[in-house]
Protein backbone atom coordinates (compact mmCIF):
# COMPACT_ATOMS: atom_id res chain seq x y z
CA UNK A 1 0.00 0.00 0.00
CA UNK A 2 1.36 3.44 -0.87
CA UNK A 3 1.35 6.21 1.60
CA UNK A 4 -0.31 8.79 -1.07
CA UNK A 5 -1.27 8.38 -4.74
CA UNK A 6 -0.95 11.56 -6.56
CA UNK A 7 -3.97 11.68 -9.29
CA UNK A 8 -2.96 14.59 -12.23
CA UNK A 9 0.10 15.89 -13.13
CA UNK A 10 -0.87 19.15 -14.24
CA UNK A 11 0.82 21.91 -11.58
CA UNK A 12 -0.28 20.97 -9.22
CA UNK A 13 0.21 17.34 -8.52
CA UNK A 14 3.54 18.54 -10.38
CA UNK A 15 4.05 20.29 -6.96
CA UNK A 16 3.19 18.30 -4.48
CA UNK A 17 5.18 15.18 -6.19
CA UNK A 18 8.21 17.27 -6.05
CA UNK A 19 7.48 18.01 -2.59
CA UNK A 20 6.66 14.60 -1.47
CA UNK A 21 9.48 13.20 -2.83
CA UNK A 22 12.06 15.78 -1.34
CA UNK A 23 9.92 14.73 2.14
CA UNK A 24 10.85 11.15 1.46
CA UNK A 25 7.06 9.70 0.99
CA UNK A 26 6.35 6.60 -0.68
CA UNK A 27 3.64 7.27 -3.34
CA UNK A 28 2.51 6.43 -6.74
CA UNK A 29 1.73 9.08 -9.00
CA UNK A 30 -1.07 8.60 -11.95
CA UNK A 31 -1.04 10.62 -14.86
CA UNK A 32 0.51 11.73 -18.11
CA UNK A 33 3.72 11.60 -18.94
CA UNK A 34 3.25 14.84 -21.15
CA UNK A 35 2.05 16.18 -17.76
CA UNK A 36 -1.00 18.63 -19.26
CA UNK A 37 -2.22 19.42 -22.14
CA UNK A 38 -3.29 22.72 -20.55
CA UNK A 39 0.36 23.38 -20.32
CA UNK A 40 1.55 22.06 -23.43
CA UNK A 41 -0.68 24.61 -25.59
CA UNK A 42 -0.20 27.50 -23.38
CA UNK A 43 0.76 30.41 -26.00
CA UNK A 44 3.13 32.45 -23.36
CA UNK A 45 3.40 32.47 -19.53
CA UNK A 46 4.30 35.77 -18.14
CA UNK A 47 3.54 35.93 -14.51
CA UNK A 48 5.02 32.52 -13.05
CA UNK A 49 7.80 33.74 -10.90
CA UNK A 50 11.15 32.23 -11.86
CA UNK A 51 9.90 30.94 -15.35
CA UNK A 52 10.60 34.37 -17.63
CA UNK A 53 8.09 34.65 -20.51
CA UNK A 54 8.09 31.01 -21.16
CA UNK A 55 5.58 29.20 -24.02
CA UNK A 56 3.74 26.06 -22.63
CA UNK A 57 6.54 24.15 -24.08
CA UNK A 58 9.25 25.44 -22.59
CA UNK A 59 7.80 25.53 -19.13
CA UNK A 60 6.78 21.51 -19.77
CA UNK A 61 10.37 20.89 -20.32
CA UNK A 62 11.67 22.43 -17.30
CA UNK A 63 8.82 20.68 -15.52
CA UNK A 64 9.82 17.64 -16.83
CA UNK A 65 13.93 17.63 -16.42
CA UNK A 66 12.93 18.81 -12.66
CA UNK A 67 10.80 15.78 -12.11
CA UNK A 68 13.42 13.36 -13.95
CA UNK A 69 16.70 14.59 -11.77
CA UNK A 70 14.13 14.10 -8.54
CA UNK A 71 13.75 10.59 -10.14
CA UNK A 72 10.06 10.65 -9.85
CA UNK A 73 7.47 8.18 -11.92
CA UNK A 74 4.56 8.85 -13.68
CA UNK A 75 2.11 5.89 -14.20
CA UNK A 76 -0.30 6.51 -17.37
CA UNK A 77 -3.60 5.30 -16.56
CA UNK A 78 -6.73 7.28 -16.47
CA UNK A 79 -8.76 6.90 -13.13
CA UNK A 80 -12.53 5.71 -13.15
CA UNK A 81 -12.88 6.22 -9.16
CA UNK A 82 -11.41 6.80 -5.75
CA UNK A 83 -13.44 4.25 -3.03
CA UNK A 84 -13.31 4.73 0.62
CA UNK A 85 -12.49 1.84 2.22
CA UNK A 86 -12.34 3.56 5.72
CA UNK A 87 -9.54 2.41 6.15
CA UNK A 88 -7.58 3.56 3.07
CA UNK A 89 -8.46 4.38 -0.33
CA UNK A 90 -8.48 2.74 -3.88
CA UNK A 91 -8.02 4.09 -6.89
CA UNK A 92 -9.49 2.64 -9.87
CA UNK A 93 -8.18 3.13 -13.23
CA UNK A 94 -9.93 0.75 -15.61
CA UNK A 95 -8.78 -2.70 -14.94
CA UNK A 96 -6.34 -1.73 -12.31
CA UNK A 97 -6.45 -1.10 -8.36
CA UNK A 98 -3.94 0.92 -6.24
CA UNK A 99 -4.59 1.63 -2.76
CA UNK A 100 -2.75 3.94 -0.53
CA UNK A 101 -3.25 5.51 3.25
CA UNK A 102 -4.59 9.44 1.54
CA UNK A 103 -5.25 10.92 -1.97
CA UNK A 104 -3.71 14.30 -3.42
CA UNK A 105 -6.51 15.24 -6.23
CA UNK A 106 -4.94 17.58 -8.81
CA UNK A 107 -8.08 16.24 -11.14
CA UNK A 108 -8.02 20.06 -12.99
CA UNK A 109 -11.40 21.17 -13.96
CA UNK A 110 -14.13 20.21 -16.83
CA UNK A 111 -15.04 23.47 -17.95
CA UNK A 112 -17.42 21.46 -20.57
CA UNK A 113 -21.07 20.69 -18.30
CA UNK A 114 -22.43 17.24 -18.58
CA UNK A 115 -25.15 16.96 -20.99
CA UNK A 116 -28.60 15.14 -19.44
CA UNK A 117 -28.57 11.98 -18.31
CA UNK A 118 -24.35 11.75 -19.49
CA UNK A 119 -23.66 11.35 -15.84
CA UNK A 120 -26.72 9.13 -14.98
CA UNK A 121 -25.47 6.84 -17.55
CA UNK A 122 -22.36 6.57 -16.59
CA UNK A 123 -21.15 2.25 -16.76
CA UNK A 124 -24.26 1.45 -18.72
CA UNK A 125 -23.42 2.51 -21.78
CA UNK A 126 -21.68 5.52 -21.69
CA UNK A 127 -18.10 5.71 -20.76
CA UNK A 128 -15.29 8.48 -19.85
CA UNK A 129 -11.96 6.29 -20.25
CA UNK A 130 -11.04 4.83 -23.89
CA UNK A 131 -8.41 2.61 -22.26
CA UNK A 132 -10.21 1.08 -19.77
CA UNK A 133 -13.59 0.31 -21.53
CA UNK A 134 -12.98 0.06 -25.16
CA UNK A 135 -12.31 -3.84 -25.69
CA UNK A 136 -16.17 -3.78 -24.30
CA UNK A 137 -16.82 -2.77 -28.07
CA UNK A 138 -14.80 -4.60 -29.98
CA UNK A 139 -16.59 -4.61 -33.56
CA UNK A 140 -19.13 -3.34 -31.97
CA UNK A 141 -20.53 1.14 -33.62
CA UNK A 142 -19.95 3.34 -30.84
CA UNK A 143 -20.01 6.76 -30.99
CA UNK A 144 -16.99 9.40 -29.42
CA UNK A 145 -17.94 13.24 -27.94
CA UNK A 146 -14.50 15.28 -28.11
CA UNK A 147 -13.95 18.87 -27.52
CA UNK A 148 -10.22 18.91 -28.07
CA UNK A 149 -7.53 17.56 -30.04
CA UNK A 150 -5.74 15.69 -27.76
CA UNK A 151 -8.04 12.91 -27.35
CA UNK A 152 -7.67 11.87 -31.08
CA UNK A 153 -4.97 9.32 -29.71
CA UNK A 154 -7.79 8.21 -28.33
CA UNK A 155 -10.36 7.89 -30.69
CA UNK A 156 -7.83 6.42 -33.21
CA UNK A 157 -7.58 3.45 -30.20
CA UNK A 158 -11.01 2.92 -29.99
CA UNK A 159 -11.14 3.02 -34.15
CA UNK A 160 -8.51 -0.03 -34.23
CA UNK A 161 -11.23 -1.94 -31.68
CA UNK A 162 -14.64 -0.67 -32.82
CA UNK A 163 -16.28 -1.50 -36.31
CA UNK A 164 -17.56 2.17 -36.86
CA UNK A 165 -16.86 4.88 -34.98
CA UNK A 166 -19.33 7.77 -35.08
CA UNK A 167 -16.63 10.87 -34.35
CA UNK A 168 -18.49 14.06 -33.12
CA UNK A 169 -15.25 16.70 -33.07
CA UNK A 170 -16.23 19.89 -31.34
CA UNK A 171 -12.76 21.67 -32.07
CA UNK A 172 -11.28 22.89 -35.36
CA UNK A 173 -8.31 21.78 -37.42
CA UNK A 174 -9.28 17.85 -37.08
CA UNK A 175 -6.93 15.20 -38.38
CA UNK A 176 -8.66 12.48 -38.69
CA UNK A 177 -8.69 10.47 -41.79
CA UNK A 178 -9.26 6.82 -40.70
CA UNK A 179 -12.05 4.86 -42.92
CA UNK A 180 -14.23 3.33 -40.04
CA UNK A 181 -14.46 6.59 -38.69
CA UNK A 182 -17.39 8.99 -39.79
CA UNK A 183 -16.62 12.75 -38.41
CA UNK A 184 -19.94 14.51 -38.18
CA UNK A 185 -21.15 18.01 -36.98
CA UNK A 186 -23.28 19.21 -34.36
CA UNK A 187 -24.06 19.93 -30.70
CA UNK A 188 -24.56 17.09 -28.73
CA UNK A 189 -27.54 17.74 -26.48
CA UNK A 190 -28.77 14.61 -24.09
CA UNK A 191 -28.12 10.73 -23.96
CA UNK A 192 -30.90 7.70 -23.94
CA UNK A 193 -31.08 4.34 -23.24
CA UNK A 194 -33.15 2.59 -25.62
CA UNK A 195 -34.57 0.03 -23.52
CA UNK A 196 -36.16 -2.39 -25.96
CA UNK A 197 -33.06 -2.33 -28.61
CA UNK A 198 -30.18 -1.70 -25.48
CA UNK A 199 -28.67 0.70 -28.57
CA UNK A 200 -27.55 4.00 -27.03
CA UNK A 201 -28.86 7.40 -28.51
CA UNK A 202 -26.92 10.52 -28.47
CA UNK A 203 -29.33 13.44 -29.74
CA UNK A 204 -28.07 15.98 -31.34
CA UNK A 205 -30.15 19.27 -32.29
CA UNK A 206 -31.71 17.58 -35.60
CA UNK A 207 -31.04 14.41 -35.32
CA UNK A 208 -30.01 11.01 -33.33
CA UNK A 209 -27.04 9.11 -33.45
CA UNK A 210 -27.44 5.27 -32.54
CA UNK A 211 -24.97 2.84 -31.18
CA UNK A 212 -23.59 0.52 -29.02
CA UNK A 213 -21.95 3.10 -26.44
CA UNK A 214 -20.72 6.67 -25.94
CA UNK A 215 -17.51 8.08 -24.90
CA UNK A 216 -17.42 11.68 -23.73
CA UNK A 217 -13.62 12.25 -24.09
CA UNK A 218 -12.81 14.97 -21.27
CA UNK A 219 -9.82 16.34 -19.62
CA UNK A 220 -11.04 16.43 -16.39
CA UNK A 221 -14.09 14.87 -14.66
CA UNK A 222 -16.74 16.25 -12.38
CA UNK A 223 -14.91 15.54 -9.04
CA UNK A 224 -18.26 14.03 -7.40
CA UNK A 225 -18.46 11.49 -10.53
CA UNK A 226 -14.87 10.42 -9.52
CA UNK A 227 -14.91 10.19 -6.15
CA UNK A 228 -17.87 9.26 -3.96
CA UNK A 229 -18.77 11.33 -1.04
CA UNK A 230 -16.78 14.38 -1.77
CA UNK A 231 -18.13 17.76 -1.21
CA UNK A 232 -17.71 20.29 -4.19
CA UNK A 233 -19.85 22.95 -4.73
CA UNK A 234 -20.35 24.89 -8.32
CA UNK A 235 -18.26 21.53 -9.93
CA UNK A 236 -15.20 22.87 -7.41
CA UNK A 237 -13.69 20.26 -4.61
CA UNK A 238 -14.35 22.44 -1.04
CA UNK A 239 -11.38 22.91 1.06
CA UNK A 240 -10.16 24.42 3.47
CA UNK A 241 -6.75 26.60 3.76
CA UNK A 242 -4.49 23.67 4.23
CA UNK A 243 -6.45 21.90 1.14
CA UNK A 244 -8.06 19.07 3.47
CA UNK A 245 -11.70 17.80 1.59
CA UNK A 246 -14.52 16.46 3.69
CA UNK A 247 -12.76 13.14 3.67
CA UNK A 248 -9.95 12.09 6.10
CA UNK A 249 -6.67 12.28 4.12
CA UNK A 250 -7.91 13.66 0.68
CA UNK A 251 -6.38 16.71 -0.34
CA UNK A 252 -6.71 18.60 -3.29
CA UNK A 253 -5.10 21.15 -5.06
CA UNK A 254 -5.20 23.21 -8.46
CA UNK A 255 -8.05 24.64 -10.86
CA UNK A 256 -10.03 21.75 -9.08
CA UNK A 257 -10.82 24.19 -6.01
CA UNK A 258 -12.14 26.53 -7.74
CA UNK A 259 -10.60 30.22 -9.52
CA UNK A 260 -8.23 31.45 -10.29
CA UNK A 261 -7.52 28.84 -12.88
CA UNK A 262 -3.62 29.96 -12.57
CA UNK A 263 -0.21 27.98 -12.63
CA UNK A 264 1.20 29.62 -9.55
CA UNK A 265 -1.76 28.87 -7.32
CA UNK A 266 -1.71 25.49 -8.73
CA UNK A 267 1.52 24.71 -7.60
CA UNK A 268 1.60 26.72 -4.18
CA UNK A 269 -1.88 24.62 -3.37
CA UNK A 270 -0.04 21.30 -4.49
CA UNK A 271 3.15 22.07 -1.72
CA UNK A 272 0.55 23.32 0.70
CA UNK A 273 -1.55 19.91 -0.16
CA UNK A 274 1.94 17.86 -0.02
CA UNK A 275 2.78 19.08 3.51
CA UNK A 276 -0.98 18.40 4.85
CA UNK A 277 -0.99 15.09 3.69
CA UNK A 278 2.63 14.85 5.87
CA UNK A 279 0.63 16.03 8.63
CA UNK A 280 -1.68 13.13 8.25
CA UNK A 281 0.67 10.54 7.82
CA UNK A 282 2.69 11.18 10.87
CA UNK A 283 -0.85 11.35 12.91
CA UNK A 284 -1.64 7.66 11.53
CA UNK A 285 1.36 6.61 13.94
CA UNK B 1 -3.84 57.64 -5.51
CA UNK B 2 -2.48 54.32 -6.31
CA UNK B 3 -4.87 50.94 -7.42
CA UNK B 4 -2.69 49.08 -4.49
CA UNK B 5 0.01 48.99 -2.73
CA UNK B 6 2.03 45.76 -2.43
CA UNK B 7 4.29 45.51 0.69
CA UNK B 8 7.45 42.91 0.66
CA UNK B 9 9.11 41.96 -2.25
CA UNK B 10 9.79 37.96 -1.01
CA UNK B 11 8.02 35.44 -3.55
CA UNK B 12 4.20 36.36 -2.09
CA UNK B 13 4.90 40.01 -3.30
CA UNK B 14 7.30 39.08 -6.20
CA UNK B 15 3.82 36.92 -7.96
CA UNK B 16 1.48 39.63 -6.63
CA UNK B 17 3.25 41.78 -8.35
CA UNK B 18 3.84 40.11 -11.75
CA UNK B 19 -0.23 39.83 -12.15
CA UNK B 20 -0.57 42.69 -11.03
CA UNK B 21 1.42 43.75 -13.78
CA UNK B 22 0.30 41.30 -16.29
CA UNK B 23 -3.37 42.97 -15.72
CA UNK B 24 -2.84 46.53 -16.20
CA UNK B 25 -3.36 48.16 -12.57
CA UNK B 26 -1.55 50.42 -11.20
CA UNK B 27 0.10 49.58 -8.55
CA UNK B 28 3.44 50.99 -5.97
CA UNK B 29 5.74 48.06 -4.85
CA UNK B 30 7.15 48.54 -1.60
CA UNK B 31 10.40 46.45 -0.51
CA UNK B 32 14.37 45.59 -1.23
CA UNK B 33 15.96 46.07 -4.94
CA UNK B 34 17.87 42.79 -3.57
CA UNK B 35 13.97 41.27 -2.92
CA UNK B 36 14.72 39.04 0.45
CA UNK B 37 17.35 38.07 2.30
CA UNK B 38 15.77 34.47 3.01
CA UNK B 39 16.13 33.50 -0.71
CA UNK B 40 19.57 35.54 -0.92
CA UNK B 41 20.75 32.82 1.14
CA UNK B 42 18.77 29.86 0.67
CA UNK B 43 21.55 26.60 0.28
CA UNK B 44 19.74 24.40 -2.48
CA UNK B 45 15.92 24.57 -3.92
CA UNK B 46 14.45 21.29 -4.62
CA UNK B 47 10.81 21.84 -5.02
CA UNK B 48 9.52 25.03 -6.49
CA UNK B 49 8.29 23.64 -9.52
CA UNK B 50 10.05 25.22 -12.47
CA UNK B 51 13.64 26.28 -11.35
CA UNK B 52 15.70 22.74 -10.95
CA UNK B 53 17.81 22.55 -8.30
CA UNK B 54 18.69 26.17 -7.52
CA UNK B 55 20.97 28.04 -5.31
CA UNK B 56 19.01 31.07 -3.43
CA UNK B 57 21.06 33.99 -5.64
CA UNK B 58 20.05 31.75 -9.12
CA UNK B 59 16.49 31.63 -7.82
CA UNK B 60 16.95 35.37 -6.80
CA UNK B 61 18.10 36.58 -10.22
CA UNK B 62 15.56 34.37 -12.08
CA UNK B 63 13.24 36.74 -10.50
CA UNK B 64 15.04 39.99 -11.08
CA UNK B 65 15.32 39.05 -14.54
CA UNK B 66 12.08 38.56 -15.05
CA UNK B 67 10.77 41.68 -13.09
CA UNK B 68 13.09 43.80 -14.84
CA UNK B 69 11.95 42.30 -18.52
CA UNK B 70 7.90 43.30 -17.25
CA UNK B 71 9.35 47.15 -16.21
CA UNK B 72 8.21 46.88 -12.90
CA UNK B 73 9.81 49.00 -10.06
CA UNK B 74 11.00 48.49 -6.18
CA UNK B 75 10.38 51.43 -4.42
CA UNK B 76 13.10 50.91 -1.25
CA UNK B 77 11.45 51.71 1.84
CA UNK B 78 10.40 50.05 5.08
CA UNK B 79 6.70 50.09 5.91
CA UNK B 80 6.06 51.37 9.56
CA UNK B 81 2.53 51.51 9.65
CA UNK B 82 -0.78 50.81 7.32
CA UNK B 83 -3.63 52.86 8.33
CA UNK B 84 -7.46 52.65 7.54
CA UNK B 85 -8.62 55.89 5.88
CA UNK B 86 -12.45 54.17 5.69
CA UNK B 87 -12.04 55.31 2.25
CA UNK B 88 -8.61 54.18 1.44
CA UNK B 89 -5.66 52.94 3.13
CA UNK B 90 -2.02 55.37 4.15
CA UNK B 91 0.67 53.60 4.26
CA UNK B 92 4.06 55.03 6.08
CA UNK B 93 7.24 54.74 5.38
CA UNK B 94 9.43 56.79 8.30
CA UNK B 95 8.80 60.49 6.57
CA UNK B 96 7.26 59.37 3.62
CA UNK B 97 3.33 58.70 2.81
CA UNK B 98 1.67 56.45 0.34
CA UNK B 99 -1.88 56.01 -0.18
CA UNK B 100 -3.87 53.11 -2.23
CA UNK B 101 -7.50 52.08 -2.90
CA UNK B 102 -6.45 48.69 -1.46
CA UNK B 103 -3.15 46.75 -0.13
CA UNK B 104 -1.46 43.70 -0.64
CA UNK B 105 0.52 42.70 2.38
CA UNK B 106 3.76 40.11 1.88
CA UNK B 107 5.04 40.76 4.98
CA UNK B 108 7.11 37.39 5.63
CA UNK B 109 7.12 36.23 9.41
CA UNK B 110 8.99 36.85 12.47
CA UNK B 111 10.67 34.20 13.68
CA UNK B 112 12.19 36.22 16.58
CA UNK B 113 9.43 36.61 19.86
CA UNK B 114 9.39 40.38 20.65
CA UNK B 115 10.66 40.68 23.95
CA UNK B 116 8.89 42.50 27.17
CA UNK B 117 7.49 45.67 26.68
CA UNK B 118 9.43 45.90 23.38
CA UNK B 119 6.04 46.49 21.44
CA UNK B 120 4.44 48.64 23.93
CA UNK B 121 8.12 51.21 23.73
CA UNK B 122 7.49 51.26 20.25
CA UNK B 123 7.57 55.26 18.97
CA UNK B 124 9.14 55.75 22.24
CA UNK B 125 12.42 55.00 22.51
CA UNK B 126 11.95 51.98 20.28
CA UNK B 127 12.30 51.65 16.65
CA UNK B 128 12.25 48.90 14.35
CA UNK B 129 13.47 51.09 11.60
CA UNK B 130 16.92 52.46 10.89
CA UNK B 131 16.63 54.88 7.44
CA UNK B 132 13.49 56.17 9.10
CA UNK B 133 14.46 56.74 12.57
CA UNK B 134 18.18 56.73 12.85
CA UNK B 135 18.51 60.78 12.38
CA UNK B 136 16.84 61.16 15.86
CA UNK B 137 19.89 60.04 17.47
CA UNK B 138 22.32 62.03 15.63
CA UNK B 139 25.01 62.72 18.49
CA UNK B 140 23.84 60.49 20.87
CA UNK B 141 24.56 57.11 22.36
CA UNK B 142 22.14 54.45 20.88
CA UNK B 143 21.65 50.21 21.16
CA UNK B 144 21.14 48.17 18.35
CA UNK B 145 19.93 44.07 18.46
CA UNK B 146 19.66 42.28 15.36
CA UNK B 147 19.72 38.45 14.92
CA UNK B 148 20.82 38.58 11.73
CA UNK B 149 24.01 39.63 9.22
CA UNK B 150 21.86 41.23 6.88
CA UNK B 151 21.23 44.77 8.80
CA UNK B 152 24.99 44.88 9.55
CA UNK B 153 24.75 47.95 6.26
CA UNK B 154 22.07 49.40 8.61
CA UNK B 155 23.96 49.33 11.86
CA UNK B 156 26.94 51.12 10.05
CA UNK B 157 24.26 53.43 8.70
CA UNK B 158 23.31 54.27 12.41
CA UNK B 159 27.28 54.15 13.76
CA UNK B 160 27.44 57.26 11.41
CA UNK B 161 25.04 59.76 12.96
CA UNK B 162 25.18 58.67 16.59
CA UNK B 163 28.27 59.14 18.56
CA UNK B 164 27.93 55.40 20.43
CA UNK B 165 26.40 51.92 19.10
CA UNK B 166 26.35 49.40 21.51
CA UNK B 167 25.47 46.50 19.51
CA UNK B 168 23.67 43.20 20.51
CA UNK B 169 24.52 41.18 17.22
CA UNK B 170 22.64 37.72 18.01
CA UNK B 171 24.49 35.61 15.05
CA UNK B 172 27.68 34.30 14.43
CA UNK B 173 30.49 35.88 11.58
CA UNK B 174 30.18 39.24 12.60
CA UNK B 175 31.83 42.08 10.25
CA UNK B 176 32.05 45.25 12.08
CA UNK B 177 35.09 47.00 13.12
CA UNK B 178 34.04 50.11 13.32
CA UNK B 179 35.26 52.42 16.44
CA UNK B 180 32.46 53.71 17.73
CA UNK B 181 30.44 50.19 17.69
CA UNK B 182 31.14 48.40 20.83
CA UNK B 183 29.78 45.11 19.84
CA UNK B 184 28.62 42.79 22.91
CA UNK B 185 27.83 39.36 23.56
CA UNK B 186 24.53 38.41 25.69
CA UNK B 187 20.63 37.80 25.52
CA UNK B 188 18.00 40.75 25.62
CA UNK B 189 14.96 39.95 28.10
CA UNK B 190 13.57 43.30 28.73
CA UNK B 191 12.96 46.90 27.54
CA UNK B 192 12.39 49.80 30.59
CA UNK B 193 12.27 53.02 29.78
CA UNK B 194 13.64 55.48 32.76
CA UNK B 195 11.07 57.81 33.58
CA UNK B 196 13.63 60.33 36.13
CA UNK B 197 16.62 60.45 33.12
CA UNK B 198 14.58 59.83 29.88
CA UNK B 199 17.01 56.97 29.17
CA UNK B 200 16.21 53.70 27.51
CA UNK B 201 17.19 50.45 29.57
CA UNK B 202 18.00 46.88 27.64
CA UNK B 203 17.74 44.83 30.39
CA UNK B 204 20.37 41.27 29.59
CA UNK B 205 21.21 38.28 31.58
CA UNK B 206 22.97 39.83 34.39
CA UNK B 207 23.70 43.51 32.82
CA UNK B 208 21.59 46.74 31.69
CA UNK B 209 22.31 48.59 29.03
CA UNK B 210 21.70 52.24 29.38
CA UNK B 211 21.33 54.73 26.03
CA UNK B 212 19.19 57.26 24.15
CA UNK B 213 17.40 54.42 22.25
CA UNK B 214 16.64 51.49 21.05
CA UNK B 215 16.79 49.39 17.40
CA UNK B 216 15.61 46.21 17.16
CA UNK B 217 15.81 45.28 13.60
CA UNK B 218 14.26 42.39 12.17
CA UNK B 219 12.95 41.42 8.87
CA UNK B 220 9.29 41.05 9.20
CA UNK B 221 7.37 42.74 11.72
CA UNK B 222 4.20 41.50 13.68
CA UNK B 223 1.40 42.24 11.54
CA UNK B 224 -0.72 43.31 14.35
CA UNK B 225 2.04 45.83 15.43
CA UNK B 226 2.37 47.27 11.49
CA UNK B 227 -1.22 46.86 11.01
CA UNK B 228 -3.70 48.24 13.53
CA UNK B 229 -6.86 46.20 13.54
CA UNK B 230 -5.74 43.59 11.77
CA UNK B 231 -6.83 40.10 12.97
CA UNK B 232 -3.43 37.92 13.62
CA UNK B 233 -3.67 34.47 15.60
CA UNK B 234 -0.60 33.14 16.90
CA UNK B 235 1.30 35.91 14.74
CA UNK B 236 -0.21 35.06 11.44
CA UNK B 237 -2.71 37.05 9.69
CA UNK B 238 -6.22 35.55 9.05
CA UNK B 239 -7.14 34.91 5.79
CA UNK B 240 -9.72 33.17 3.40
CA UNK B 241 -9.05 30.80 0.76
CA UNK B 242 -9.38 33.98 -1.60
CA UNK B 243 -6.52 35.35 0.70
CA UNK B 244 -8.94 38.39 2.48
CA UNK B 245 -8.23 39.25 5.48
CA UNK B 246 -10.93 41.18 7.76
CA UNK B 247 -9.96 44.83 6.52
CA UNK B 248 -11.75 45.75 3.41
CA UNK B 249 -9.58 45.28 -0.10
CA UNK B 250 -6.74 44.24 2.37
CA UNK B 251 -5.14 40.79 1.35
CA UNK B 252 -2.43 39.19 2.60
CA UNK B 253 -0.25 36.34 1.22
CA UNK B 254 3.00 34.46 1.91
CA UNK B 255 4.61 33.65 5.20
CA UNK B 256 2.73 35.88 6.90
CA UNK B 257 -0.52 33.82 6.44
CA UNK B 258 0.97 30.68 8.20
CA UNK B 259 2.07 27.56 7.43
CA UNK B 260 4.25 25.97 5.31
CA UNK B 261 7.03 28.33 4.66
CA UNK B 262 7.63 27.85 1.42
CA UNK B 263 8.39 29.56 -1.85
CA UNK B 264 5.72 27.48 -3.81
CA UNK B 265 3.14 28.67 -1.13
CA UNK B 266 3.83 31.64 -1.25
CA UNK B 267 3.71 32.07 -4.64
CA UNK B 268 0.16 30.70 -5.03
CA UNK B 269 -0.72 32.49 -2.59
CA UNK B 270 0.48 36.32 -4.33
CA UNK B 271 -1.51 35.49 -7.46
CA UNK B 272 -4.39 34.69 -5.93
CA UNK B 273 -4.10 37.79 -3.54
CA UNK B 274 -3.38 39.88 -6.78
CA UNK B 275 -6.84 38.04 -8.13
CA UNK B 276 -8.74 39.13 -5.61
CA UNK B 277 -7.58 43.03 -5.36
CA UNK B 278 -8.99 43.29 -9.39
CA UNK B 279 -12.46 41.72 -8.11
CA UNK B 280 -11.90 44.61 -4.87
CA UNK B 281 -10.99 47.56 -7.63
CA UNK B 282 -13.51 46.11 -9.94
CA UNK B 283 -16.53 46.30 -7.42
CA UNK B 284 -15.56 50.23 -6.12
CA UNK B 285 -16.41 51.14 -9.34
Amino acid sequence: MFDTIIIGTGPAGISAALTLKQLNINFLWIGNKNLSYKINTAEKIRNYPGLNQVSGKEMKEAFLKQINDMDIKITEAQVTGVYDLSSHYAVLCGQDTYEAKSIVLGLGVESIKPILDEVELLGQGVSYCATCDGFLYKNKEITVVSHSKEFEHEVKYLASLASKVNYIALYKDIDMDLSNVNVIKGVPQKIEKNKATKKMELHMKGSVIESDGIFMLKAAISPAVLVPGIEAKDGHIVVDRLMNTNLKGVVAAGDCTGRPYQYAKAVGEGNVAAHSIVNYLNNLK
